[in-house]
Parts: structure tokens; sequence; C-alpha cells
């Protein structure tokens, strides 16, 4: 079934929903949000276990809405390729960063199209990047370890002008979490516990 | 199998391997970039497909080394707890993330003590961070959409002084690359195709 398929099926189950989002509900969060912002704090946990090699797999158990436990069970894998001396059994971490990425951008895009009545057909986002390994290496320190420039091309198919589709875009660049999370600097904490 | 005694049946099998990494070949690429740097341009790609709501799945492809194309295959799913307007099918955007800063950061301190002939018995990295909603939601634009800071406690159990740890988690955190990625901005280029 399609995506879009899929959304004319949920569509028909409740008269609210647009692009699969439950349109009264997303306003109805902002709402309390917006008259105690207490209830917007959401706390993201995850802990990683090396598996050897270059292998990790990452759980996640919780997460938290304000101050409130809610518990998950996923595991994300991850490997390095064969030539950067993994096993290639599982996606590395600089694709696994894009995903998170463009899935981040796609849920705002959606969001912001469902709560202006605009229904997507189909959306794709392509996302690329290349590391110098001169930095990772220790090579060079001149060299950065991270990406210069991450390129994405957003394909849309949508009931909509090009214009309200360009007004949704701009207002999911400034308000996309990981969007933010790469253009911006985070504050990087780090502690060591040696047992 | 614990990942140490999994270490321990690889080291078996090459006297060469430390941590589960062929240290001989690490030192190999290392040469080989250093004596050309375009041996060391990987090019990393990622195809995300809205799949309805608030589910993504990215397929990998491939990724580029140097100019040759290195086919992959491996999907990521994304979608949103009940609470986000999704069905926590898998996990979201945020932990996504996060999973790949500690991966990325798990294979920077493997290899490096790897390299100084420290082998690790267990390793686990756990990162947490807090959204304010009220940045996603659009409700202040005062208000960062993204972490402010994500915080990180690195558990290791390993044959080696504290000291000694100390320079590798120092070495690890100038030159992994998702670290870089988050802790510096990022260019971020974003087109459009309307369909």
């Amino acid at each position: 079934m399609t995506a879009a398929a899929k959304m004319e099926t949920e569509m028909s189950t409740s008269t609210l929903t647009t692009n699969g989002i439950d349109t009264a509900a997303l306003r109805q969060i902002a709402q309390d949000v917006a008259a105690d912002a207490s209830k917007g704090l959401a706390r993201f946990t995850v802990s990683t276990a090396w598996k050897g090699g270059t292998r990790t797999d990452t759980h996640v158990a919780a997460w938290h809405l304000a101050g409130r436990r809610l518990p998950k069970d996923f595991t994300l894998r991850t490997d390095e390729p064969v030539e950067l001396l993994g096993g290639n059994t599982a996606p590395n971490p600089q694709e696994m960063l894009m995903a998170a990425y463009n899935a981040c951008m796609t849920v705002g895009f959606v969001a912001l199209c469902a709560l202006e009545g605009i229904e997507i057909k189909q959306l794709r986002m392509d996302t690329e990047g290349e590391l110098d390994l001169r930095g990772f290496l220790g090579l060079d320190p001149a060299v950065k370890p991270g990406y210069e420039t991450l390129r994405t091309t957003i394909h849309v198919s949508a009931k909509a002008t090009k214009d309200q589709l360009a007004t949704v875009l701009e207002a999911m660049k400034k308000t996309s979490p990981n969007r933010w999370n790469l253009g911006q600097p985070v504050a990087l904490q780090t502690e060591m516990v040696v047992a």
C-alpha cells in the first residue's frame, strides 16, 4: 500500500486526519504546551553497547514527556563497511545520522502540511555528505573530522502550489529539531567511568 | 557471546587484531590516506521515503570511497511515539541521532584503543538530551527546536590505566565525525523538487 493509499484509508476513519496526522490532537498538544511549557519537555535517552570490532547495538528503553516515563523497546544496529575494517552487517554511524536528519525533517514537513490542509501524495528526501578521512585518522588537525556540508534534495508531490510548499519548507527549516542539532552547535558533555 | 569473548575468538585467528580491529590494516589505511588524501574521501548517501503519518524508511544503497561505488542494502525505520501522534513502531529521529552519535564515538574509541594495544573488556555509552517542544511547535522563536546539551556517560572496562583511557578519550573527542557534526555547525543545503 502506498503512503497515499494508507493515508486515504486512515482518513476514512477520521475526518480530522491529514497525511495520517491527527491534526486536532496536534493542535491540542500545541495549545497545552503554549499554556504550560513543562508539558512540552521531552527527554530522550539511548544506551549503546559495543559488540566487538566496529559493531554497536543501541537500545532505547524509554523516553520522558513532562516528567512521565514512557516505555519503548527498540534496538538500533551499526557496523562499518569492510573497507573501514567492519563486517558491513548494518548501516554505519554516518548514514544513521543522515537518516535521523531526513526522518526528522520528514515528520516536520508532513505535520506542517497537515495543519495547512495540504495532502501529500509522495515525499522523499535524499541526503549526501562527504568526509575527508584525514580528520578521523588524526592525520591533519586542520581537516575537520565531520561533514563540511550536507546536501538534501526533497522530492514532493502534493495537492498544493509551489508557493504553499515553499512556505511549509521554510517553516520546517526553522523548527526541525535534528536540522537545528546539525546546523547549530550542541553543547556536548562527556563523562567517563572506568570500571 | 560477550564482546570480550568475541574479541578473543577473533584474536585467535589473527595476531594483528585488537578489540576486533585489524590494526595493521588500520595503519595501512592511515599511510595510504597520508600519501594521497583522495584515497580518504568517503561519500555517504541515504534516501528517506515517507510511509504515511510519522513513519519513514531510509534506504542505504551504496557509499563511495575514493570515487569507487561500494554497494550496501540497509533500511532504517523511524516512527514517533503515540504521544507525538505516531504509531510507536520504531525509534524516533531524536533517538536515532543519539544512536548515531554514540556509535561513532564507540568506533573511534575502540580503534584508538586498538592502536595503543589497549584491550577493551566492556564499553557502553549512555546519552540523553531534552527538547523543549515549544521550538518544534513554532510557539516561540526564542526557543531552540533542538538540544541545548547532550550528556554522555562512557562506561569502560579495559586493560589500561585511567590516564591511558583519558588520553584515548581526548583523541576520540577531537576526531569523531559525528561528534564534530553535532558539536560544530554543518552547512545544510536544501533543494525542493515539486512534481
